[in-house]
């Protein structure tokens, strides 16, 4: 009877108060709510919407369905990083280590990929041995040895979320800002942080593809994390191409090795800097961001951060040779160079077509039970904007067979645009919010 | 994939197409779509609404998810009459068998009784071994022979419309005007109709209270008869008090047996007569209004009505002999008057409490899977707007023991307000709308 009540004041525009919220997710989480009228109630939500005590509501009741890292003994910042989400986005990969080696700790809890997107416990799990189903117990000795534990959302952690992302994924119901911000920040807060610095993702490769829409989550995010004595900075990035050049899980760990190293592309590492120095503020271990970058940069050059990164792959069990020696990642058999098949600008790399070509090949996922070859995906060397001879290599494509390679040309014809023009691509890094407000970042 | 499209294009405020209304319907029926999906679905479609095409196209999805009764081959007008339900509304089993004695077929198909409001196949059953669980084969049997079937919703009639109809009732999306129209109209169509009368209630007692929202059903129900070549008259009628006196199962049809008799309470009378009226003009056997009264009078002056009773009863396998003696009806163990705790004018008798009185008593139900006491209920007669002096009886309980005398007093003191003014209640029978428009009557 409870749940019938609160579809029908959702319906009708109502609010529902936090002891409603809590009962509904807790009997949703036990099994005593069924989940056609979960669905129901969903759809409502996303019509109706939530206001920011109700969506504060949510994720309380989320959070509290579950298990939570205390880890205020550890003494220490303890900050993550989230982003919506993109293609040949492995920035976490490389944060990761390089914060946790400059002493914040980072309990990083991520997702697998579904549909046009990758998802880094994937990435890591190419990583011979690497294991990402941890325990929170786990978790809590790596924090306490490494200041960073790689984990996926146990089934400890926020299971009222877990169930309800799930029924929202069959619904129509994901799109909604309060319920995505309720469902990430539910998560963050169980890690225990004392800062998130989140990564909004827009253009036609993002989640949320349009800017507006990327700055309401990121006020939300912010307002929630202000009623849960968690500091959210938020920072706009660009993903209408995709971020780096190497797609794909394998591909993307050893491009993450070599961002660790000081070889990355330039667009992954001034993402990653710009993320890291919000992370190092929040903590406090920087006292501004050129500082903070500074020290990114030395944790970088001097090695200290990818052998972070070999301690870390060790402790989750994986082998920690594959940062000295990335040839022991899952190798494709075949390797092709892709050409341009006329001169001109290059004027789009398409994100959602390469990640739709990554599933193709069989490195990406259309339901959660696809098992993935991590080892195939693209390597996509043309930046938006280049100018380009009709022949010279655009980008390598990596397939476990003849057929794969077909598919991954097919892929590259579709997803890079050549033509006599091209529109400047969007500002990598463009846009900051925080508590004070937007901020729109100075070009380089 | 098809439910999530759609889910998604209704939620935007898109529309779907027949064909797409049809796929959905009988995937929905065949267990392809699952529950939830649905729900989400339907949620969407209460917020976003459906146009007449989309309204039209459901109900005829749901109309061909099962089979209907051709009946053309009768050669007569088939006319049913369709009320939204109250509490002592027992004006289908007086209709009947006045109608089809007057040599138009009338192919009834009623519901069970659920929340306040009660139901014709719970109060036929009242009857000693009368069955309305026919198949179609017996139903077109009956039709042939006398002119009327009484029926309930069999599993071959519009079942995507029966399961839908559940669903709807534990998702909180039943109050939606293209969903209750398309239902109701799926079945009635189903029925092979040449034309329905519609008796939409208003008043605290009716599903839909509000005058302008049973407006708004009779204006849906108009254009879907126009859509299906099935000619729709709707009558807006008083609920905000019970109609006639009898209130519970079987004295309800004791009740209506008198009104066949021409001893009916001079309200459900006028009701019967106003909706007989409408359903014979639209048969074409009578020229007009007036006509049509004048042969239903005789046809209940002359006992033909009640004798076409007599044989509907026996052919459905019930005792005919409770028409010349009401007594063979279940009888209640307890019957004790009520009398008014004060003198003063009766101001309200609210039909919600004394449907859920009926329930209390045992003779309503809160679940589908709910046995009946059919014996039960109560006889009001004290009407609004009466004056009464302390100790004058207002009402008779007719309870299964002492426990329920005590219930039923307590039900009484709560939906029989006297005081010392009354505002006058609404009109009995208030506005005619039909493919001209709305008409408000005259009042005697």
């Amino acid at each position: 009877m409870l749940a019938l009540r609160l579809i029908e004041r959702k319906r009708d525009g109502g609010r529902i108060d936090a002891g409603e919220w809590r009962a509904l997710a807790n009997a949703y989480a036990a099994g005593h709510v069924p989940d056609y009228q979960m669905a129901a109630f969903l759809m409502a939500c996303f019509l109706r919407g939530l206001d920011r005590a109700e969506t504060s509501s949510l994720t309380d009741a989320m959070l509290h369905s579950g298990e939570t890292l205390d880890l205020a003994y550890l003494g220490k910042p303890r900050i993550d990083k989230h982003s919506t989400g993109g293609v040949g986005d492995k920035v976490s990969i490389v944060l990761a280590p390089l914060i946790a080696s400059l002493g914040v700790a980072v309990p990083m809890m991520s997702g697998r990929g579904l549909g046009h997107t990758g998802g880094t416990l994937d990435k890591l799990e190419s990583i011979p041995g690497f294991r990402t189903d941890l325990s929170l117990a786990e978790a809590r000795t790596l924090l306490e040895t490494l200041d960073c534990a790689l984990i996926g959302q146990t089934a400890e952690i926020a299971p009222a979320d877990k169930k309800l992302y799930a029924l929202r994924d069959a619904t129509g119901t994901v799109e909604a800002i309060p319920l995505i911000a309720a469902s990430i920040m539910s998560k963050k807060l169980a890690e225990g942080l004392t800062g998130l610095v989140l990564d909004v993702k827009r253009g036609s490769g993002a989640f949320l593809p349009e800017l507006e829409r990327g700055l309401e989550l990121a006020k939300t995010m912010i307002e929630l994390g202000a009623d849960h004595g968690c500091p959210v900075v938020t920072l706009i990035t660009a993903m209408d191409r995709p971020l780096g050049r190497a797609c794909g899980n394998a591909l993307e760990v050893e491009e993450s090795i070599a961002a660790l190293r000081g070889e990355g592309p330039a667009d992954l590492m001034s993402v990653t800097y710009a993320l890291g120095a919000e992370m190092l503020v929040l903590a406090k271990v920087a006292p501004d961001q050129d500082s903070a970058r500074r020290a990114m940069e030395r944790a970088i050059g001097t090695g200290r951060a990818a052998e972070h990164f070999q301690k870390m792959i060790e402790a989750q069990g994986g082998n920690p040779a594959v940062v000295d020696d990335p040839a022991l990642l899952p190798q494709a058999a075949e390797v092709e160079l892709y050409v341009a098949p006329r001169r001109g600008f290059v004027a789009r790399v398409e994100p959602r077509a390469v990640g739709r070509g990554i599933t193709a090949l069989g490195g990406g996922r259309t339901t959660m039970e696809d098992k993935l070859d991590l080892a195939v995906g693209f390597m996509i060397t043309a930046r938006p904007g280049d100018w380009v001879e009709q022949g010279e290599p655009l980008a390598t494509i990596f397939a476990r067979d003849r057929a794969g390679v077909e598919s991954g040309r097919h892929t590259l014809r579709t997803a890079i645009t050549i033509a006599d023009e091209a529109d400047p691509p969007l500002p990598l890094v463009s846009h900051r919010v925080s508590a004070s407000g937007v901020e729109v970042l100075p070009q380089p």
